[in-house]
């Protein structure tokens, strides 16, 4: 159980001030004690229940984003046209959950993030145009129309809605069996978390919410989404499930929630993993 | 003076179910009660005080987006390839603050978010090639390597950084002249908004902050901002500031920031404009 929300507490420097300087990068890039992050494709090669780091290429010919420095070192990653895996593998699940400390798997999530924005992202969407790498891996421009492109950032809100000391949880069909969690949506053009959390609530549950609360936040590297997670008042607890997204939703009582967390065998529902926000939504909830 | 924030509050039904069915949107779009937004390249055309509406075109060759249902009728904007207005006019501040009702400003930027991004977004980021309008103008789709694109809304920290009872503002070289505000940056991939706002006023201000708050959101339709106000507390008040992203930055007292909210003729700064989130978190910390 992380008492952090997971993916948060990466132990780095950015360095935003070296993005803007290539001759500070490739000092940093020279630098003996510099280390390239060592992946499968986006899977991390993990060494002694650790992320796996290997010396830094010298060849110009390797794209390299610039991660920070971490423990001393400058820290790089691979920039490898083609490789994308928008979806992750249950290994990696329980690599992220059961092997790695929280601060390694936050930083493969940045690395993970960057690298994946740069496979799907080679091409100027202003004009067509191949695009090249910009500030150390943190951005793209376009020799053709001169855009600049940045990675990224998607926010999601999720949320539990209470009514009468009830919270409504919810499964989507792609889930693993019995778990139920958090509903979330995409924030969308126009709208605040508080708006995008009532729109969301109504559109797949029906309800209409009230008392909107900011809880927390975690990065979600698959492949980049803002978790922002906060809690609502249903004014009535009547449901209009939209199937197209909800396979099936219900309001779990306190002690449903609370045998659930503690893994009781005659649990209603399985909850969130542990690395995901939902977990530590339905936590608090919980008392 | 808005007592929500800015751009919220567009009296506005999504029709996110429309989105997914063409026969609907296509029977919206006929509907002789249906509206098109007025608009001049990205400006809006005002009539008496309130956004201008115009029947919607029934010629196949325009492009729509469906920005849902509003006072009874469908609402919609046409997608113009090429108009793209990155910039904001000073009249254009000047209407929003002073004239449009506050649910049509928010209307406003709603479609200004979504016109904006398909204008600079017409190609494939993935392969380069012209992609197609999906999902009633909420998506792109590529017709060659057939990747799914949606509008982008990037999340951005803006902050308060307390310490010892006076609050951190700064000034960016492209402010009116006086103007002083809450620090701001975007969300990075693979950080939390709270590791944003701390990684922020680290690398603009040279401060260590702890007891970071969330206090509010709004969108920014230029181009589409989520902005995120938090507040934090200063371990101490020594700034060293970054002078690529602030020209100067202050500690106000409480009184100052009174005066300048009160408009006083000796006031120490021009405080942010009433639509912008940076208004609210200032006057909340003011009390």
């Amino acid at each position: 159980m992380f008492d952090a929300p997971g993916f948060t507490g990466a132990p780095l420097d950015r360095c935003d001030a070296a993005r803007h300087d290539p001759a500070l990068v490739a000092a940093m890039r020279a630098d003996p004690e510099a280390r390239l992050l060592a992946l499968d494709g986006l899977e991390p090669l993990v060494e002694d229940g650790r992320l796996g780091w290997l010396p830094v290429p010298q060849e110009d010919g390797v794209a390299l984003a610039l991660l920070g420095r971490s423990e001393g070192r400058p820290r790089f990653a691979a920039l490898t046209p083609g490789v994308s895996a928008y979806k992750r593998s249950p290994e990696l699940m329980a690599l992220l959950l059961d092997e790695l400390p929280a601060g390694d798997a936050a930083l493969y999530g940045v690395a993970r993030s960057l690298i994946d924005w740069h496979a799907r992202h080679g091409f100027c969407a202003q004009c067509g145009h191949a695009t090249e790498v910009l500030r150390a891996g943190w951005a793209r421009a376009c020799p053709a129309c001169g855009a600049q492109h940045f990675p990224r950032v998607d926010p999601v809100v999720i949320m539990i809605a209470e009514h009468d000391g009830r919270a409504l949880l919810g499964r989507q069909p792609g889930f693993p069996p019995g778990r139920y969690s958090a509903l979330a949506g995409f924030v969308e053009p126009g709208e605040s978390i508080e708006e995008a959390v009532a729109r969301e609530l109504n559109e797949e549950a029906g309800i209409t919410v009230e008392a909107i609360r900011y809880v927390a936040s975690q990065p979600w590297p698959f492949p980049a989404q803002l978790m922002i997670a906060c809690t609502a008042t249903a004014r009535d607890d009547a449901l209009r499930i939209d199937t197209h997204e909800l396979e099936d939703a219900f309001w779990a009582s306190r002690d449903e929630v609370r045998a659930a967390l503690a893994g009781a065998p005659d649990a209603r529902f399985q909850p969130p993993p542990a690395y995901a926000i939902a977990h530590l939504l339905v936590r608090r909830w919980a008392g």
